[in-house]
């Protein structure tokens, strides 16, 4: 049984799809962000800085989105979320994750929360640069995905995939946003059809894309 | 066998160290940064982003600091680069280097590479907002050591020790550098006392902290 915190369309919405996928039971409970539940002492115990999601495995709270799609999918080899231990696949199973994670996410937050780059808005070049960094990253893995595709895996779906999708659905608002991209469109279009990502809409009240 | 693509000093540092920890056989090739032998046609076959490191893994180039050290530990259980999988202490594992990754690593690049924020040198509320940032981790990291080290896994040595003392080391000419936190500083001791540590300063030609 695992319990996962989220707030409905952040981060927390890879975890859900893949607790869906994982086929494991699970409970979902709200932080409510827009009432700042995300720094109540008892959320702030399981998460000493404040974010969404926690994750709660055999008891203890874990963090970081990457690090608990590489969890999930270790205790779960049945369910198809990563290639098996040991292989190549796997290896870039890790790397893509930890790709996603530490240039995209990170980047993502400066875009999302300026005072964090010393500003209540981003100054116009500072706007540029980080829009420039992230198309940057489309760039990127539109080549390796019109190169090896469908999925970051080649053949193989992943867990890497659906929280490339989930970043993808993040950029929907800026200049270019990532479906602009064809190999990633293709990508976002097979995630999209997947239950969980329909079921994640459903129980979270998403809409749009 | 293994092949580290490295330049001194710089995040393939951590995978020196680690593959000295391993103990498998391993050879180094330097990417002469200064010259931009990272834009070279052969190491962008290898590493289509230009960064360092590249870690060749039977025959396959593999990226990624945090993801290279999952992959190494996980090969080498005998090591002890991590705890073994499948327990708690390897979530935790993965778990930290996933946030030193896209917390630290990602904000230090922007500290580092102004251009990336779209200026040639920071402008002064920038440059405080992300040292700011950097220290935030600090507190946090050191209220982590300080109530459960003297090691990010408590008594036990990991690979996660090795990234956050090389990423404490970049810190050395900021306005506060890691080391200036206790517990912080006590684990930086204990990394530079490992044959390791020792081994890549001598080898990589490195100098001061």
């Amino acid at each position: 049984m695992y319990t996962l915190y989220y707030s409905p369309g952040t981060a927390s919405m890879v975890m859900h799809m893949a607790l869906i996928e994982s086929g494991a039971p699970f409970e979902l409970k709200l932080v409510d962000i827009e009432r700042g539940a995300q720094r109540d002492p008892a959320y702030l115990a399981l998460n000493p800085r404040g974010v969404v999601p926690t994750l709660v495995i055999d008891g203890q709270p874990r963090h970081e989105s990457a690090a608990l799609l590489m969890m999930l999918a270790d205790r779960h080899p049945e369910a198809g979320l990563a290639p098996a231990p040991g292989t190549a696949a796997h290896d870039a199973f890790e790397q893509w994750l930890v790709y996603l994670s530490n240039t995209l996410m990170s980047t993502f937050r400066f875009w999302f929360y300026p005072p964090e780059l010393g500003s209540a808005e981003h100054p116009p070049q500072v706007r540029a640069a980080l829009a420039a960094k992230i198309e940057g990253v489309w760039d990127y893995l539109d080549r390796a995905l019109a190169a090896q595709g469908p999925y970051l895996l080649g053949d193989i779906f992943s867990a890497a995939d659906l929280l490339l999708a989930m970043l993808m659905r993040w950029s929907r608002n800026m200049p270019r946003p990532a479906s602009q991209w064809p190999a990633l469109a293709r990508l976002a279009d097979l995630i999209r059809a997947r239950p969980s990502w329909q079921q994640v809409y459903a129980v979270e009240g998403l809409s749009g894309w």
